[in-house]
């Protein structure tokens, strides 16, 4: 229930979920271990998990590099067998494995591999940059900050005050939670700024605001590729920078933390550069995840980010996403003068 | 001929080639269309190249996003009937083509598809920047603008003086010249930088200096992902920048051109900053591309480079690679003496 994927999916889409399998947690309920999820269980098996009756298991795990721990292939044969479809979003294919792909074909299940790419990607040609709607990324100080949570948010409060708004996803959370979307870090290199492009014409359709969710971080050792084909395929006229307040270091390295995460500063500037080096584009807030903090060190978190930037600061889920949505209306009037002149 | 794959082949393995199938030049030389390559022939079909007697036939077209124009497909079957293994570099992988791949295996024959990447790609880790070698890579103002030429005369020129210098190929043509590599533009996005590290690493074993070759630009809409992915998964010390003098706008755009590409400065701070997010790393030296300029003005071009970033500046093809030699080989002398504190 520690994976992103499996708390984002609980966060957003509780009313669909029966029940979580984990071992560690087995008893509780999602209420007790996150703080949301109010009743939805916590059981100890596969079995267990089947039992609550759904009609589809989700693969929430995320691995590093996504591919499949060895002893899950059983408990989805199990799965299958029940009478359950299968969604993933690891790298690893469950429709390519032998024995679940034969297992699900016998039985009429369906397999939703969330990461598998559209074969007929463009190559981005800066079409994104002449959608109609502002759009906005969200870009990050890390991995698994919140910058989809942050969106999400966003779009939730945008859209309750009349402003049509459209959240993209961009990574396999993001396309469980919403039901479309492409998983840029899964596609071929060359693709990923197309992948990007394309996900930003499909979601202008009737929408005044776009609301692209960042991937990675523009100085992670292992991912910042994608995070710089999806600033540049995007053309993102606004960024909103999200940060977790008590992380030190990069993660992904937690065996041996060497990149020291630096002040917020830097990240505006580095955005701002490398992006407006192919659209013109400006950090217009900060997003900060403080979860882990109690609510007054979370405050003067959110008082030192607005010292540091001068810019808008809050923790959307914690003191809500006002900050955010004032910030992007505000970008959006200087946005739709601009564009009359 | 006009493609870099073909040319680059026809460059630095003339010794390898028998003849070049292109109707727009047949019944000139290589010599005469591109001023190397000598005598070898130019013919208008794949019939009269295969009478030539060659033992692979080598894909050399680089159409964007790498896909096989339909009626390639005809003669590449026609060169497996003669009894040729076949060589490509596209997206498109030709053992995937059902007609070439059973005629391919009925034969005997071998398909090498370039840029099919490895299974097994790790997440970079930062590995790279423990080697012992200095590592340079070339970045680039744009594609194709001459970053894996400025590598291997270098390569060359270092090697002749007795320094052990290891050029590392990150795309196709790289790969179909020296034999190994991986195309990092085919990479699944999230293993760019790993397959990086991975390659200096297996470029680093009895090296003094590894000559990693660049992939795109930082500022190039589709490509940014595999240059950042590039740099900061091969944890460069140092950076050469490759422009093409005569280019005023990013190239791949050429219906409609949009991006005037910035001074080199820029493409220096850019770089510099970017790169040592991960790890530290500057611009060492400038490598221009001027084939299409007569001497006086190529001269002049790298005069205004010089006084442009105080660097120093060759087209390592017309001028020779001795600025980027002595570049490197002071910086190498820098980089030892840090090392050893």
């Amino acid at each position: 229930m520690t994976s992103k994927t499996a708390n984002s999916v609980i966060r957003y889409r509780a009313e669909n979920t029966v029940g979580v399998v984990d071992r560690d947690h087995a008893g509780k309920t999602a209420q007790d271990v996150l703080g949301f999820g109010q009743g939805i269980p916590v059981v100890a098996s596969m079995r267990e998990g089947l039992a609550l009756g759904p009609s589809a298991v989700l693969v929430g795990i995320a691995p590093q590099g996504g591919r499949l721990p060895d002893e899950w292939r059983g408990w989805l044969a199990e799965a299958l067998d029940y009478g359950c479809d299968l969604w993933s979003g690891l790298h690893t294919f469950l429709g390519d494995d032998p024995v679940l792909a034969a297992k699900s074909k016998a039985l009429g299940r369906r397999i939703f591999d969330l990461r598998r790419p559209p074969t007929d990607l463009p190559i981005a040609s800066g079409q994104a940059k002449t959608v109609d709607p502002l759009v906005v990324l969200t870009v990050g100080t890390d991995c698994n900050v919140g910058k989809m949570t942050a969106q999400l948010q966003l779009a939730r409060e945008l859209n309750q005050r009349g402003v049509r708004t459209r959240f993209v996803p961009t990574g396999q959370t993001g396309i469980m939670i919403e039901g479309w979307g492409i998983a840029v870090d899964a596609v071929v290199a060359d693709f990923i700024a197309g992948a990007a492009e394309r996900l930003v014409l499909e979601g202008s359709a009737n929408a005044d605001i776009v609301l692209v969710e960042g991937q990675g971080s523009i100085n992670h050792p292992g991912y910042s590729g994608v995070t710089l084909g999806l600033l540049h395929g995007s053309c993102p006229d606004a960024l909103i920078l999200c940060h977790h307040v008590t992380r030190e270091f990069l993660g992904d390295y937690a065996e041996a933390p060497w990149l020291r995460i630096p002040p917020l500063t830097e990240y505006v500037t580095l955005y701002e550069t490398v992006g407006s080096a192919v659209h013109p584009t400006e950090v217009i807030a900060i997003s900060l995840n403080t979860y882990d903090l109690d609510d007054r060190p979370a405050r003067e978190a959110c008082e030192r980010a607005i010292q540091a930037t001068g810019l808008p600061v809050t923790d959307p889920v914690r003191f809500g996403a006002a900050p955010l949505v004032a910030a992007v209306v505000e970008k959006r009037e200087r946005y739709l003068k601009a564009r009359r002149c």
